[in-house]
């Protein structure tokens, strides 16, 4: 094994969850927290403490490493590229990549490119466009932020045009503006992710069922099945090829009852996998790994024939009472504080059936009060 | 959960272990490593640095925890009492236990005295008596140091008397001397592993085989069965329960085609458990944090059928290569140096029996050459 030294950009629960799986596999992780107190940081020895934003930092931190890698796609990808000008560190995925799905607009673009299907969208910057927008969706529109939206951050809906003097007043000062999807309606919200490294090897996870709840994700199940599944993944393998994609890449998915539909994509570990730690013989933080590092991707093998995650998400800022799970796997980010809203943790569980597993974990947190 | 500060005393791939796990529980977790570099060092962010055999320094990382436990029970028991001596910190298994564990006149004794089956012994300290012990167990003997033998280390098999003079010279310095236990024939070398807490819950792990090559563990593979093992179980529950024991205690075996015979014990995790990291949802480091800090014992959950463990044993100096494994777990202790007969990592498997986990297990270990 080469011993290529790898850098994470960041310092939360999915940095975290990198460096545990880098470190067992024999991975050289170097984290990049904001804070002492980081979750990333309380499981890496090397740790460095500095501001993303800073040029000076990003350089300090990048020479030292041979890889970068981040756990959020709202990189300041300018920053970054100056930061890497005269060294030989390579960023993956690349940044080129990050920052067309990074905002919305040229991520939706590159997906119509591909003729991969999502929800028909228009550029919005004012409220004129936006008025316009829901006259061509007369079935209301989300209207998004085309950059740092997440977990619901960021979107509001629209369902008719009196809604529009609901929405904050400041909201058309974002420099970046916004898109206006089409709503659509959906039986099931799915999510699935690949990886790819630069030998050109794929590997495709399950199709997953998640669940959102108040804007974030309250649990996964799966494997679930589609008709049109094998076509969705030719699509996604020819999409991330063509790209020369190298990492894991998450596609959120809406189920009409008939097509699959993309959402949002991530160019990171997402939340949606977290289920693999215990799920699969390779997690999502293994395969993001490998792919980067153009180590083997191994092929995909499931421990179980059902599995499941359930998210653990602060309601106050009390300290979190629990009992451990019995039957199924708990794992802690080491946030400082608890706080409403903030994802503290999560559940995996096996079984099965897709279901079972998810009665394990939804009974695990039942446990458990944050 | 209370928040109770955990040390971990000492900086190997035990301990490293531990802290994984337990960081991942939402424990928190503190190492005392005597170096920067230690494998457990790598995987926690609150580390101190320091000589194990410094009493400011076991005072200083001691005071700043709750709860201390080890990751090798060759500790100075008297050392660490004095440590604690004005502090409120505990120390768990408790420095009586490990005490009595970590000498093999007393832990022989200690067995004898709750009816444990285990190979004869004679005390030895000198050359008349290790004659008179040969002389008591003609088949030969096994001439053990009563502390700090590990691995085969400190052990030297004795078939007649003319093997005396093969001793090394300065062998009855040793100021702990030796016992001299019956040289037993064995079928099979067997394990396992329990774990209780204050409250009086015990859990037990599965009974394995392992292998042993150049007296350190080569493999284990389980669950295996043994028509005495309910016998036996309902022995070391007993016996531990009346020692009062806190953590996990790892017991290795001698199945000699009719009886299971205890060879060792160790008061701490233990290289044989380490399968259990993916065939159970509670691994043996789970259990013993649990158990330290008295939270609930769950019931065993067994991933597969099958399970296997194979270690990653160093024979030169030079940067290990390797493939990492398709259908295996590979852990990896990140020690600073590869060394020969050093143990460097382990790969895990899974599968519908032992002996395909065991072949999963030892076909991922041919791809690695250390």
């Amino acid at each position: 094994m080469k011993k290529i030294k790898i850098g994470i950009l960041g310092g939360g629960q999915l940095a975290r969850m990198l460096a545990q799986k880098g470190l067992d596999l024999g991975y050289d992780i170097h984290i990049f927290a904001e804070s002492e107190d980081s979750p990333a940081a309380k499981v890496c020895g090397n740790t460095f403490v500095g501001n993303l934003n800073s040029l000076e930092d990003l350089v300090s931190f990048c020479k030292a490493v041979d890889l970068v890698t981040f756990e959020s796609e709202f990189l300041d990808t300018k920053l970054l590229q100056s930061a890497l000008k005269n060294l030989s560190t390579k960023v993956s995925p690349s940044a080129k990549v990050i920052e067309k799905i990074q905002d919305r607009l040229t991520q939706k673009k590159l997906l119509k490119k591909y003729g991969i299907l999502t929800a028909d969208f228009k550029k919005v910057t004012n409220q004129d466009q936006l008025i316009k927008a829901l006259n061509y969706f007369p079935q209301g529109v989300v209207l998004k932020k085309r950059r740092f939206g997440y977990d619901g951050y960021g979107n509001f809906i629209i369902n008719q045009e009196s809604d529009i003097k609901n929405l904050p007043k400041e909201i058309w000062e974002d420099p970046y503006g916004f898109i206006a999807e089409e709503k659509i309606s959906f039986k099931r919200e799915l999510a699935i992710i690949l990886a790819r490294n630069a030998r050109g090897e794929i590997v495709c996870l399950p199709l997953i069922e998640t669940k959102q709840k108040d804007s974030k994700c309250d649990w996964v199940m799966g494997p679930v099945k589609h008709k049109n599944l094998p076509f969705l993944i030719k699509k996604l393998k020819y999409f991330i090829s063509s790209l020369n994609y190298q990492g894991v890449i998450a596609f959120e998915l809406f189920d009409d009852g008939n097509k699959l539909k993309i959402n949002e994509v991530a160019p990171r570990v997402h939340n949606s996998g977290h289920y693999s730690q215990e799920a699969c013989v390779d997690s999502q933080f293994s395969y993001h790994l490998k792919a980067i590092c153009n180590d083997r991707l191994p092929t995909l093998t499931l421990n179980s024939k059902g599995f499941a995650m359930t998210n653990l998400i602060g309601t106050n800022t009390d300290e979190p009472k629990w009992k451990l799970p019995n039957k199924a796997f708990f794992h802690w980010y080491g946030k400082k504080d608890n706080q409403k809203g903030r994802k503290m943790g999560h559940i995996n569980a096996i079984a099965k059936t897709p279901a079972l597993a998810l009665k394990k974990a939804l009974e695990a947190r039942r446990e458990i009060s944050l």
